[in-house]
């Protein structure tokens, strides 16, 4: 079966320009299929501030009112897909932005009130897959903005990771799926003060080990328990790595 | 050959969501292929103001200075398209959103300074019309924002009339193409202060005359030495009618 990465990049990396020039680089130097997923929360924090949009989080979670929507859906769809589709194009990479609206690629569901009213943030039900594949045998590299719709006429904002894995998943009948997460550290660390201490890889039994031991502990627990849900439906491997080495040849291997 | 429908709407009749719904019915219903081309112009003013920016206008034409260009690339590529893309999901038309960078689809080149530095705006130099016509052919409606690229990672502003017309002209090798331009007034006006009085068909001649006798001028000028240039190379049929009669039955005709 060929091969295919799929990338997730956020942060500043994604949003600020000499960071970005770097980016674009390894990304289109990397070979083969692949799928580039981003972020973009710190510009719309920064858009939604000129605006007058208040920001509010919950536990690191953004809260998405109407007025946030709108921000969003310009950052995360307009600006910051835009910057990156035609910063590839220039390096002979054939990027098309995508968000879950465009061709109906991903369908989600306003996520229940519970405890908290997360707003206008949508839960995934399922990624295109089929659709996905068929474009990226053509040539195309999707570049897949954080925002999904329900179907009935609403954009909804979902999480960049979450999509990265949904996507990732949806690939698994098409390729060899290799997902990489990359932010701001070079990988999981032992020791979460000294940038060196990767680990460069984790099993499932290290990893439980790892969060007894509170090696492992905030928010790099979602993201490890997203990476093992990825494996655990059939993602060939994940590579949490440093935003500024997608090739993820010095973070750390989840298999 | 199959029959396709460019459209081209602008103004407010995108902008504001009480019109925005009665236009995507009408679009939604038109039967066969169809490709929707919108402007925006309105909420980037907005939002431009909001942030800051100013909006500098010369003869009507917006200059697009850097912060501008970051204004028209969230608001028309994300807010303004986004919008239309999934409010036309909601109604069961498998939308996709594109600018001339996404698929490298329409390429252009900065404006050269000669007496007016327009700034970040482009000038179609080539849509391409196989891919749209591929795209089509699949189901796929495209939804065109009035963003081109200039394939070496500067996204431009491009007028919406003028992409409108380049991508009706680059799908005539694929099917017959009917353009309609729609907007605020309900076609061509003998008496531009009598909404009623459309000039029901213009042939060339009849342009020529309106021209000399001055009971077309202004804006409507360029509106129609655009449309008589796109039924030079090939158009069928263009059709100036009212943003709340995309379907044309009662605007002017142009052969």
């Amino acid at each position: 079966m060929e091969q295919i990465n799929v990338i997730k990049v956020g942060g500043a990396v994604v949003e600020q320009p000499e960071y970005l020039d770097e980016l674009l680089c390894q990304f289109a130097a990397l070979p083969g299929h692949k799928v580039l997923v981003h972020g973009g929360g710190r510009s719309a924090t920064r858009i939604a501030s000129q605006l007058g949009v208040e920001s509010k989080m919950v536990d690191g979670r953004r809260i998405t009112d109407e007025a946030m929507l709108g921000v969003v859906t310009m950052v995360y769809g307009g600006l910051v897909n835009k910057n990156i589709v035609t910063g590839l194009q220039a390096r002979q990479v054939n990027a098309m932005g995508l968000t879950g609206a465009d061709m109906n690629l991903i369908l989600s569901h306003k996520r229940p009130v519970r405890t908290v009213d997360y707003g206008w943030v949508g839960d995934v039900d399922r990624v295109d897959g089929a659709l996905l594949s068929d474009l990226i045998h053509k040539g195309i590299v999707p570049v897949v903005a954080p925002l999904t719709h329900d179907g009935q006429g609403h954009m909804l904002n979902t999480n960049a990771d979450t999509i990265a894995g949904e996507v990732a998943c949806a690939l698994v009948p098409f390729f060899d799926v290799t997902l990489t997460m990359a932010f701001e550290k070079n990988g999981v660390l032992l020791d979460p003060d000294d940038d060196d201490s990767v680990i460069p890889g984790i099993s499932r039994e290290m990893y439980a080990r790892l969060k007894a031991e509170e090696v492992v502990s905030g928010g790099m627990i979602p993201k490890l328990d997203n990476a093992f849900g990825a494996i655990d439906r059939g993602v060939k491997k994940v590579i949490i790595t440093s935003a500024v080495d997608i090739a993820g040849n010095n973070g750390t291997i989840l298999q």
